[in-house]
Formats: structure tokens, C-alpha cells, sequence
């Protein structure tokens, strides 16, 4: 079933790449969509090769390559949020940056760590991200950003809380494919809504 | 022999690292040439040391750890490229530093990478090769560059296909011969070409 | 005793990073100071955890994951050191940043090399180092920089020498609180001499 989410994954992510690509092609702006699309199918690639998998105490899968790739396709995400928030200071959009490859970096030693290093890690990243969030959250410009980034982003921390990386309320088939949605709505639908 | 070649490649960028720093040192540009044959010196260390080594289905070694130093060394580059080709965009110029680290990253992907992952990863690092030197190639200045790119970049997916990385049509001993020559022509001649 | 330098650490850089961060929240500059202590606490969590640890010949602890930590905290701290000494050129600054990089990459090679590569790694990255720093230490700017860099960074390179990954003249334990003094002198009273 895992092993579905993924190749589900690459299906996804390999038409959105095309059609970003394409959409965007002719513009001299940045194409972020485009970058953010195919830095997450060569995430989801490497998830369903299963190389770099850790497991969890109970045994569960902990892919915890994917906040890698966060690091970078999320940066670029931040650089198109800072944008349509209208965050111009160099500083402001390089300390969004800094603190989202923060989170990601912490994130993924929280994926890797047992014991009280887990939950350190795991605070340590959920401060960067509110910190991070609150800047973005507090600019009045394009409200919808602010439900995106409550209903999209903030399913990160809570679906890793949940699944085997955290609590293990439920296993890694459930998480992965929560982690799916996620993806599409953060990565693709995002970037579907910021042409209109 | 594959020892003497890296032997080799040690020598020759500790005398261009030298010769570009003390060419550039007043200048207040950066110093690229300089940065370019200094990172590659360091990883012609690394493989020469022998750690971090990977292997092939047939026992042959992967350097993969060269694609890491590429990831910085190719950006330092393409900055040089983008100059010359008067790419001046900052969307454009980051486009082209996100897609080498894309090319790089999924390239060391398929270098450490066994059966059909090997294979998607170098399609995927193609396709962004494809994507960052078509940005480069459709401008019309400096006609020169376009030769380079053809002749050298686009050397080393091919050494990657014939390689222990990909088909074995040869050996690492050979690979590694190709690839210093490829490097000397990419990181030293260009960089002495464009000062003239 | 290492545990308790660590948990020391810890401590430490979460009072620096919670002052920082509200000292300076309402600035919309980059704030270097906070990102910097944030980016240490990781850095002495990840220690404390004890995962990502070598050995020296002699079987002493080589905490080398710190070198990764010190690439984003120290390329911080230099754009604070050219701000103060008024290197404004991109190219410059750019160039800091690079050498940063690679003076703290080629300082993880040397920690966890042995042999002929530790030494190479340790003079590649030295060598760095001294290009770096040079171009700092000629601008007439914020004379006080200068001894901050004499006392500070230039005391990572020594204890480097003297620990177990280098000459092992001292222990693990020794070089782990002599960098927790240089960590707090140069991340951490610098900023607060910075404000004045």
C-alpha cells in the first residue's frame, strides 16, 4: 500500500512538473512552481526505491529523506508566500529562509532521533515554524495565504505528531498518504491558486 | 592507476587554485575561478582518500561524492555563464542555480542508486540538464559558451551512461580518467578563457 | 563530564536564542543574532543526543556533526562582519560566504579522516580560512572585529589542532568546553557588542 502512495505520488507529481513547466515557460520570473513539483517527484522517487529508510521502535517505516527535499521546494514556496504578502525587506525574506530550512533540518533529526532527542528536535523545529508562520500570518495582504497556511502547512507537524515519527497513533500507510494530500494541496493546488 | 589519476587531479587544481587566487585577489568580483578549482580540489581529495566510496553490481568503485562538489563548483559556474550570456534576471539567474543543485543532488541519486531508481533519477537529473542549458543556450551572446556547454558539460552525463554508474561500457579507471579531463576543461580553460 | 558541557550548551544558547529573539522582533533586518544562537542549541542538542558520533585512533569522541551546524551559524555571523566593516560589493560578500562554507566542510573531511587526508582536509580548510579572514581583517572599519576574530574564530582551528582531531594533546572533554567558550564569545557576546 505504501508502495502505491508513492508511485501515486510520482504519477502526480510528474504531470504537475509538465504542466508547470509549460504554463510557465516563456515568463523570466523565477518558475518556482515548476522547481517545487520536481525537487517532490524526486522525493517521492527515492521514498519508493527505499534506500535511507529508518524505522520506527515498533518497527514502522520513518521516511525522513522527504524533509530534505522540504528544505528546498518549501523555500521556494516561502519565496512565492513572501511575495503575494508583499514581505519585501531582504532581511524578512532571508530570515523566512533561514528559519524554514531550520525547521526542515530539525524536522528530519526528530524523524531520526528516539528518547527525549525526539521531542527536543521537535520543539525545536515547532518554535522555528511558528516563528516563521507568525511573520507571514501577522501581513494583512492576501488572506487567503493565512488559511493555506493553516490548513496546509500545519498538517505537517500534526500528521508527524500522529504517525510513527511521533505518537504512533497510526502507521506509516496512513501517514504517508495524509502526507500526499498535503503535498498536492501545498505544492500543486497552491500554486494553481496563485496564477487566478 | 585510478589512484594516480585523482594524484593528478590534486596537483593540477592546487596549481590553478593558486594561479586564479593571486590572477583575481584585487578584484572585488568574486572570485569564482578561484572558488571553482579550490572545491574541486577538495574533492579530488575526498575520492582519492578512498572513504565514501560506493560500488557497482560488478564490484567496480562510485565516486559518488563528486556530485556534491558539482552541486557548488557547476553553480559557481553557471553564474560565470549567466554573466557572459547576459542572463541578468534574478529569477532567470536563481532558476539556473536551483536546477544544477537539482541536476547534481538527483545525479549522486543515480549514482548510488541499483535497478529501475538508477535509471528514473538520471531521467530526472537529464531533464533538469536539459531545462538549465536550453535557458542558456537560446541566447544569442557569446556564441563561445554554447560551444563549452556542448563539448564539456554535456560530457559528463555521457562518461555517467558508459560508466560502472550506468551501462559499464568501461571501467572506473577510464571514467575517472575522462571526468579530470572534462573538469580541466570546464573549471580551468573556461575560467582562462574568460578573462581574455 | 562531556554530558554536562553539552547540557550546559543547551541551557545556554535557549536563554540567547529567547533574548535575541524578542531584543529584536519588531527590526525587519535579518535577525542574525537569534538565527545564530537557534541554529547552536540544534547544533548542541544533536551532541547531547550522542548519534553522528566518530572515534580518534586512541578511541576518543569526534563530535564532527558540529562542522555542519557552523556552516549556517558562521555564514550568518559574516554577513554581520561585513555589515560592520562596510564590505558592501556583492562579489565580496558572496565570496565570504562561499569560503565559509568550504573552510567548515573541509573542517568536517578533516575531523572525520585519518592519515595523510585528515591533514590535506585541515590545510584545504585552513587555507580558506586565511583567505577569508584576510579580506576582513584589511578593511579599516570596526578595528574591535578584528580582535574578535583573533581571540574567537581563529581559536576553532587551535583547539581543532590540539583535540582529538588533531595532535590529541588534549581530550575530547577539553576541546568540548574550550568550544563552548569560543561558541558563547563569538555567537553570542559578539551580537550583544553589535547592538552598542
Amino acid at each position: 500500500m505504501i508502495n502505491t502512495i508513492f508511485l501515486t505520488g510520482i504519477a502526480i507529481f510528474t504531470l504537475s512538473s509538465a504542466y508547470f513547466y509549460f504554463r510557465n515557460r516563456q515568463s523570466s520570473r523565477l518558475n518556482s512552481a515548476f522547481l517545487v513539483s520536481f525537487v517532490t517527484l524526486a522525493s517521492y522517487t527515492l521514498m519508493w526505491q527505499g534506500n535511507l529508510v529508518g524505522a520506527s521502535a515498533s518497527g514502522q517505516p520513518i521516511y525522513w529523506t522527504r524533509w530534505i527535499f522540504y528544505a528546498i521546494s518549501c523555500s521556494l514556496l516561502m519565496l512565492e508566500i513572501a511575495r503575494v504578502k508583499q514581505i519585501k525587506e531582504t532581511g524578512s525574506v532571508t530570515e523566512l529562509v533561514f528559519l524554514n530550512v531550520i525547521v526542515m533540518g530539525t524536522g528530519l533529526l526528530a524523524a531520526v532521533s528516539t528518547g527525549a532527542g525526539r521531542w527536543i528536535f521537535f520543539a525545536i523545529s515547532s518554535i522555528a515554524y511558528l516563528i516563521q508562520i507568525s511573520m507571514v500570518l501577522k501581513k494583512e495582504e492576501a488572506g487567503w495565504v493565512n488559511t493555506y497556511i493553516y490548513l496546509g502547512w500545519t498538517g505537517f507537524p500534526i500528521v508527524f505528531l500522529l504517525a510513527p515519527t511521533g505518537l504512533e497513533v497510526f502507521g506509516a500507510g496512513l501517514a504517508m498518504g495524509l502526507y500526499l494530500l498535503l503535498d498536492v494541496y501545498t505544492k500543486i493546488i497552491f500554486n494553481l491558486q496563485l496564477k487566478e
